[in-house]
């Protein structure tokens, strides 16, 4: 018999989504980083909606404290918003817990979800909280809304050959610490959505050599990447900026003409995060290939 | 150190809710069905968002066919739809399972789920796949985002004393095998709020002994109910129509000068679908208590 582990995450998804009715003229691919949600013509508001989960023993450890577990599973959504150009607004916690779970630490868990939406500016609406049996590692699932303004609103699936790949901040490591703690990218994107709207745009969650495959596949293109150019976390090499993953910085493209005006602004904007030009996109067929990065059920840590 | 088991489900939530930042003016209470979002004045449509989930070895077990899993799993968000007077429209599925899960397994579930999305005009918009270590049970977090025409927004904390309690089907016996294959009474409910408006609604998901207290108090009231006059399923006694939960029939209250005509109009309309007056609400602190039913962290089964 078939496996998960035998497909892999993103034939399993292509093989899944086939099997139930969808959106027959979806604003976004079902592979972006957020469903998006058109109300008509005539509204300037798009809804986006997203899901996403983490897992005991998967994202994070029996003695990672809960409020920093609470906070990345927010903070995961929040990125995810972010790199569609939106801001998230309403969020539906799903909580799976053995009974044996101690109060404290699901308090604590809560306290950390909180922390990410006072941040942010986004609000509980609601949740579900169900048992799993003992043993069983705790799965916490959330659900958002968020929103984007027609205009701002970037897809995974945008880029052209020729446009320039940027990434923000540092890859690699980011098991270490970063993980639990990252600042999702939202005031970047924000500002670049406004000033130096990007043609494509992703977060990085997989790892460069799993998302940056998934951008240019979307996009119908190659790509051209210059390893040797990757802003290396310190203590990092090139091979983990390609497969750690979990960096939640953004990957995003821009016309060649725009490129210099950008670099030129960004530093007086955001002195203390790097933006550093990786790459470009090429025709498709053409260009390099990527193997690594996370794949849920065929790497093993 | 205090456990969930220690302090049950309800409470729980109370305390977490406490933990995060809220709606300040929120249109429906955070416990009720779904959460609704009112997007103002001059707009006919609320959208309504709701999260679940089930959960191996709790919901379903290792041999139940996994097409029945999916179908549940849908079937219970859009039972909660209905108990707003709503219906569903996008749903975000999250799936937790090991590397070791058979792929038929997961194709058969989103097979089911888009078995109910089709039935009920729903369409997927997103979802997300991760694993869980060997071992441990599948979960299936699903949300999803509904309207409600705002003159038909039924909540479960609008009952008054006076009212009579009204319950569709029968009760009891779910395990063997309704809890699989339950239709949500959503074409009764669309009736319902057209013709004869409920004052106050929740679907029966804990059992009539858990969730009948739960309108109540939502509502202020407290209530008197004819246990004999319970409409059992068949084989079914009056502690399993109290407790055993699961059975998704709609629980609703109407005023007393109304119910002559409905109970003369939901033959002709429904004519397989018992309607069953079964008491009426009190003041609070009058009236019965009930103990029982299922509770995620107390109940063992």
């Amino acid at each position: 018999m078939t496996t998960l582990r035998d497909i892999g995450e993103d034939a399993l998804i292509a093989r899944l989504v086939s099997l139930v009715p969808r959106d027959e003229q979806p604003a976004a691919g079902p592979g972006d980083d957020c469903a998006v949600i058109d109300p008509g013509p005539g509204r300037d508001t798009l809804q986006l909606l997203k899901t996403d989960a983490v897992v005991g023993r998967v994202h994070f450890l029996p003695d990672t404290p809960a409020r920093a577990v609470g906070w990345k599973a927010a903070a995961r959504v929040v990125s995810d918003f972010a790199a569609m150009g939106g801001r998230p607004e309403r969020f539906l916690v799903t909580v799976a817990l053995s009974a044996e779970t101690e109060l404290i630490w699901v308090e604590d868990l809560y306290r950390g979800i909180g922390d990410c939406l006072r941040t942010f500016g986004a609000v509980l609406a609601g949740g579900e909280t169900t048992s799993v049996p003992p043993g069983c590692v705790p799965v916490i699932s959330i659900a958002a809304t968020g929103s984007v303004r027609r205009q701002h609103l970037v897809l995974r699936s945008t880029a052209q050959p020729g446009h320039r790949l940027f990434v923000t901040g540092t890859l690699g490591g980011s098991g270490l610490t970063k993980h639990l703690h990252f600042t999702p990218r939202i005031n970047e994107t924000s500002w670049l959505v406004t000033h130096f709207k990007p043609s494509a745009m992703l977060d990085l969650s997989d790892g460069l050599a799993q998302d940056l495959p998934r951008l240019a596949t979307a996009s119908g293109c190659g790509f051209v990447l210059d390893e040797a150019g990757l802003p290396l976390t310190p203590g990092c090499d090139i091979a983990q900026a390609l497969g750690d993953g979990e960096d939640f910085e953004m990957l995003f493209t821009l016309e060649p003409d725009r490129v210099a005006a950008l670099l030129t602004a960004w530093p007086g904007v955001f002195p203390e995060l790097p933006l550093t030009v990786i790459g470009h996109m090429v025709a498709a067929g053409a260009g390099a290939m990527l193997t690594g990065g996370w794949d849920h059920f065929k790497t093993d840590r």
